[in-house]
């Protein structure tokens, strides 16, 4: 069975939804997004070098991550996280600190459910402070690094 | 010159808008949003008693508090900071705890700007998991604990 990452975007709509299945339980897949030497083997695009500067991966919690593109250029994200319901839930904002303009923050619903089989999927529902920053997200060449990542996850649960 | 809070929730979106005006400059204003002996003096309805359980002002802090309303019963609430940029910008999320379920969290932008003759504006834009919470949310009498709560904050500023 083969695990694809789909991306659905409606017209006109402040949000989209990132939808994916991984061959694991949804415990494990919980564990690789909350624990940093886990997601120090997947986050970002195969290319990149991951830093994680702060991970208190809990509710009322921060995190602060950059990648290091092949150009030396480093790309810094940040927020803070509401709630983390182990396996079940994780809400938590995000922000791009390369933005011209500060304050274009969104905020990421990630939710965990099992299916049959010893698998899980994976849905995370982002909405955005308007149309234009969601569509200028995905403009951003979003998509391939969030491919990239769950492939990368693939790999990892494999071995876990 | 009289300030009105205004209301602006277009059909069919998740977000809405708080609009006020106040006599005082932004600086003033935002203390009154920051500082807990001054929220203590102006958020909520009138006629609820309110507690802070926790307010860490600045980016990546929390917030917690309540309302008792008449009848004893407690009204909670919390969220976390995205970003403190005194004196113009405040991003942070809100949940409601009575909700029957967790997770309808929505995140709040408030932008507070100066006007002439020492007066300021505040904008409140909040964005909401789907149309649904954030009907649900002007269902429940939102508006007017909001303009108890503006109408108190006009007579705290005064005497500041």
């Amino acid at each position: 069975m083969s695990n694809k990452t789909q991306i659905l975007a409606e017209e006109g709509k402040q949000e989209l939804f990132i939808i994916r299945e991984f061959d694991g339980p949804r415990e494990l897949v919980f564990r690789a997004f909350s624990e940093p030497d886990l997601l120090l083997q997947w986050m970002g695009p195969k290319e990149m070098e991951t830093t994680i500067h702060k991970l208190n991966n809990q509710s009322h919690g921060s995190w602060r991550f950059s990648h290091k593109d092949t150009s030396g250029m480093l790309h810094t994200f940040n927020g803070v996280i509401h709630e983390v319901c182990d396996p079940e839930r994780i809400i938590r904002t995000f922000e791009y600190e390369g933005m011209p303009f500060r304050g274009h923050v969104s905020l990421e619903f990630l939710n965990f459910e099992n299916l049959e089989g010893e698998r899980s999927k994976i849905s995370i529902q982002v909405i955005y402070k308007s149309v234009e920053d969601r569509d200028g997200h995905i403009q951003s060449g979003m998509e391939s690094g969030v491919v990239d990542s769950h492939e990368r996850l693939d790999v990892l649960l494999k071995s876990m």
